[in-house]
């Protein structure tokens, strides 16, 4: 007979591609090694939410069954909606972890605060859940699967080791073939920005509309930032968290006499 | 003959209450007193968009006039997106400043994160102009003037002083008559998150959904936080940044081994 097994972790998996994406669907069954997983994720795709909640609408969640069997819920909401509702709502029991992704797109330097992929992960980590967020760094056709098995290696580690209270795992995968992969390294976020420019056009009755373009500037160098590692063909993995606060200036500002200004 | 006028600053006005708030228009009236004032901001209500940008949609924006006069423009889009269109797209000259609001609720502690009207002032930051974010803490029947009055004074000392590069100021101003404000205060966001709850409710079909309550536990005491701040009547100055890298963690991670779960 065999022993009695391992403690069995739960495990609530969301993304901002929605429930059909390819990327979640790898993620799963890499995560079902290590614990019994439910899927919470927007019913469909959800890029650059940012941090979108929805607060004037009613949410409704549909359960979701993949080969047969159940999967979780199809949320008509946002990523952070869709966390929180699974984590308020829906399931009996919290959560041991909170894993976002695989997204299909990196998620580096200021993309972070654009991405409903880190959101879902953020909202995990407000509700007190060790909380990740896994993206793949291409928009080409996509094969998720070593992200994925880096996922679960790095979910095992943080299961093990767990998070200070308010931060996550912004993890970055480069979109190569496996032995391609240099390695693995702790990063912080790149300055990097991007260069919008707005295409002008002409709809048919001649009205100005204006599409978004424009590229990542890539002004940081050095193995220490999330962009340029991953472009190097390393894995970056970045704790971050959501104490906006820049204490730096905070403390210069005492010099700034604001009182006078009531 | 009069002096050769003092230089008029160029400042954009944006929000996420949308073009029609009254606080934006009352935000507007007190800055036309030190510059040339441009408002770009959504054209309906954004609330808790967080710093959502469209991608797969065109956008298109429709001039406005406001007392005969042009006053801007409405985006359909979000606040980040009226940012972002009206410095890449719209205006002929980048604004030396942008101000967001005044917002109608406290953006403090967690909010910060959820906040459209702090999305537009950090889309004003990315792009390299000082930016802040003003918001009067109730969500009753609101009176903007004392609000308006304090944006335009931090904002004069915010175009003499500057900002560093990536950093914003988010303003929260309480909701009581201008004699009972006791004085301003540089903060830091508080750590209080939402204890949120869903109220499920079914529809006239027997379908559940789920409408989103709770309240912002306000765990933080304090004279140094923007939660307790507001609520002993002071105004609230936080200085925030959009580089989310948790470097505490990310120093305690060189002992984690994450190479080897390559």
């Amino acid at each position: 007979m065999k022993s009695k097994a391992k403690k069995k972790y739960n495990i609530l998996v969301s993304n901002d591609d929605g429930i059909d994406a390819p990327g979640i669907y790898v993620l799963v069954q890499e995560l079902r090694k290590i614990g019994d997983v439910v899927v919470v994720a927007p019913d469909k795709q959800q890029s650059a939410v940012g941090h979108a909640i929805t607060m004037n609408f009613p949410l409704r969640a549909k359960e979701v069954k993949k080969d047969g069997a159940f999967f979780g819920y199809a949320v008509e909401g946002t990523p952070a909606d869709s966390v929180k509702l699974a984590v308020k709502a829906l399931l009996k029991k919290k959560p041991d972890l909170v894993v976002s992704g695989v997204n299909h797109g990196a998620n580096t330097a200021i993309s972070i605060i654009y991405s409903g992929t880190v959101s879902a992960a953020t909202e995990g980590t407000i509700l007190g859940i060790p909380s990740m967020a896994v993206s793949l760094t291409t928009y080409g056709p996509p094969d998720f699967r070593y992200a994925a098995k880096f996922a679960r290696k790095l979910a095992q580690l943080v299961l093990k080791k767990g998070l200070p209270e308010g931060t996550l795992l912004n993890v970055n995968v480069p979109a190569v073939a496996e032995k391609e992969i240099k390695g693995v390294r702790v990063t912080r976020q790149a300055r990097a920005v991007w260069n919008d420019t707005f295409d002008v056009r002409r709809d048919p009755t001649n009205k100005e509309y204006y599409w978004l373009t424009g590229n990542l500037q890539d002004d940081d160098e050095g193995p220490e930032f999330d962009q340029s590692c991953v472009r190097d063909n390393y894995v970056s993995v970045t704790p971050i968290h959501y104490d906006l606060t820049d204490y730096k200036l905070l403390g210069m500002m005492e010099q700034w006499d604001v009182d006078s200004l009531h």
